[in-house]
């Protein structure tokens, strides 16, 4: 039989954090005062230590503040970002069109960096047990692709030939391995895994964005299921501007099409409830 | 009657924006390529430059990213937290979790700091119309008061009698000013509030962390909208940590409290369904 | 200082309610034994008794469920349901394509029933300070107007020249007054205001679904924020039924419009990053 | 290359559905006019022919009927619950709050039905393989445990040693077999399936909703994946009425406990920024 003593013990227990310690008028992340991390270390240095537990270097916010920059968005078309308009217009306020938006970034739309990034780590783990840096790349992608598909996520784009955000990304990866801020290991799987589908598939299927920061995201050490939380912040800045843009030219219960466009019906004909009388 | 053309025009409008331009192999955000935004501008010079379709001064965007800094977490007993924690128990992925939370950073729990800016807005047109600056405060918190209640959104706190946060914020503000990145006008008015409250209630109200990032807000030129906006980038990224923290904590569907403590049934006591036979 | 039976009392009731008691074997709903309501009340009596506290007559219910029939769905081209179905898309379950969807039946897009009702709620409150009729209703509705711009909830549809739910709705609600179940004085207030509108603007302003549900859920004692309640309900069967739809079609990342017609750009044509060497 | 007409028509296949029909003042449901469905089918039929395509004999309507009475609510201490009173106090409009409760409603808080389902259809394609029923149940549920884990969905409740829902729904489905509304197979499977948990365990591990509800939805050949959907129908009335009560009871940002029980902060002790001057 419980005392009232256990049951406020266990209650004080049941929620446990090591992200945050709160008294009054004292706050400290990860241990570190509040006060002295405001204004000293930038706002990606502040993600890395709420979500890993130590601050990184200025060299490695910088890459990870370079994959956060890349992503914030993919236009009107995109359908996070179409909701977040839409909700605007039937009355919501910004937060509930993000979270509405928010809310889709799962593993078809906002989920293919991590998926990338599961594909980098199993090419790693196998180097790691002895394979050939070739035969592991090769091997991790097959198992990939019996395992989810042949659409190999984070390569490959429906409309840039070019994904114009890759390049960079993979450049400023380089110049930190250079600079033996990163190893490269997955810079080079993750090119390895295009020349191995441009060989099969005797045409480019480039690296496009999701690869792209999965590879910095994966060079830095992040876990995969983080690889889409960090996606969600970056995207999260695109569909907040088009909530407020959206907000700023009105419109009232905007659906996804002019009204002069019909959408099509497809089901049985008209007919009556059966055994009741018609009106 | 509209022909086909004039459907597709129509149609191509429905959607219009300022903010991105993608075209294959092109990506322009506000006319900035892409490519030469990632590695060159920040997180939140990114951040503004999509809210707001300019870039900002590298001074201007560290007193946003201090304010970006600050306001990341509250803890688990936060209502987005706990949300955040107990949906990730229910088996939902992380967008869905921080969707969930985001939801909630609304009016009461979220719209503080954009409450606050918007008293502050009204003292500043209050000293642009001719009005005394201490006239100019008083006033505008008078009607802020009239309309939202004597609870004045950015002063006090439940549990912080000084805010650790505010002090270091205003610093930062008063760095800038005395640089002359902001004039320190908002930063003014908020003190001036306080020191009203003060006077009135023979005790310190002292500004909190919605006021002091409100504050910054006004000082560089967003709307009060976006204050709401700005601090649910901020705090997305606790939700973020404390999502995954309990994914890695596990629990199956937690409720906010353990289970040895009851809630409390104050309804009526047990009857039969009225004119049914009892089973 | 509070004793660990103090602090155990404090938690306990914390969560109050009357709505549901549960003990190890035993649920009950305001009272009465679940096992007596399974199979013995409707759908419809089960949501009257969780909202209001105590079980409708069968009349009484029978009008509720026509209210909840008659609002469940609007087509794909209504936000709610467009989102609901794009979400499905991104590669998000039911849940939580239903939650965005629900998400956006806000003010105006789901909230016009509630409006509607708080202009009915008003001119009875008239009436019953001894206005006349025609009065109370007249001066109910300039306030309305005078509050809430001249597209009065309830009335007129952007689509349907007659809405076909409305008459056969107030015709259920006159059949109920004919015997005794309503008073009919909201079904008279609402079609007042609809006299009043065709004699102002010359033509008619037939009421529309929202103005004919908030008859009904008015006549039924409901208070106007419930109205919005009981909409979702409704309008979460169609928003469930397009979801599964479209998962059954299948599709990935759909957007609101085939990629063959583009959205429009409207912002700075192509511009270097300032101050930054181009790359 | 596609003229206007072609895409044109594109966009009008864009949005397909078999579900709803709209003209200019007409509105079919599978192509039954909206207004003769309103007051002639009650709210279970609409619900089953929305997601199914065709309308429920009024029997098989009733038992669908039980199990959305059965499944609308488990107190404030479920996540879902707890979360829609939470998001209430932070200033959310009924809509929000249901969506962030509604969002969490997924595979281990919402799907176990959807989980039990599939167990019990599994057990069925083996009967109608050839399989002998003890050995189709048996072989089903070993196949279930080694994919998804030894906590059978559908049995036991942390809870409840006998959950009153479970038994009451059963005796409904019993009596709907009597009179040839239903087959029976899918009862008799649950039946088994906790038979030979007992036999396993050495201790009743009996039927809970999830299981029961399952038993009922299979019985009336909804798929699986419905079978959440109808539980979030269902379950969003408790949701509704919670956030109704808790805006009558008011309450601001409430967190998951009173503010005298600490939460417990296991994290590293204060410390310094390392690399920084300490204020």
């Amino acid at each position: 039989m419980k005392t009232s003593d256990d049951i406020v013990r266990d209650a004080e227990a049941w929620w446990t954090t090591e992200i945050i310690d709160i008294a009054p008028g004292r706050i400290a992340m990860r241990g570190y005062p509040i006060e002295e991390l405001i204004g000293q270390v930038s706002f990606p240095q502040m993600i890395w230590l709420m979500v890993r537990g130590d601050l990184p270097t200025d060299d490695e916010a910088r890459l990870l503040e370079a994959a956060l920059v890349a992503a914030v968005d993919h236009g009107p078309h995109a359908p996070s970002i179409a909701i977040s308009r839409m909700a605007v217009t039937c009355g919501v306020e910004l937060n509930n069109a993000m979270a509405s938006a928010v809310n889709v970034l799962a593993g078809i739309h906002g989920g293919a960096g991590q998926q990338c990034m599961e594909l980098y780590a199993d090419a790693a783990a196998r180097i790691g047990q002895g394979a050939s840096f070739e035969a592991a790349v090769e091997g991790a992608l097959d198992a990939w692709i019996a395992a989810n598909g042949k659409v190999v996520a984070g390569f490959g784009h429906r409309f840039h030939p070019i994904d114009p955000r890759s390049g960079r990304l993979l450049g400023l990866v380089e110049a930190a391995r250079a600079r033996g801020v990163v190893s490269g290991l997955y810079s080079r799987i993750g090119q390895e895994v295009e020349a191995i589908l441009e060989r099969r598939k005797g045409k480019r299927i480039p690296m496009n964005i999701d690869g792209a920061t999965a590879v910095i995201y994966s060079e830095l050490g992040f876990a995969p299921a983080l690889g889409r939380g960090l996606f969600i912040l970056s995207r999260s800045v695109g569909i907040l501007a088009h909530a407020w843009e959206q907000s700023q030219q009105g419109g009232r219960i905007k659906g996804p099409m002019p009204k002069n466009i019909p959408y099509t019906y497809a089901g049985p004909a008209r007919r009556a409830v059966p055994g009741k009388k018609q009106a």
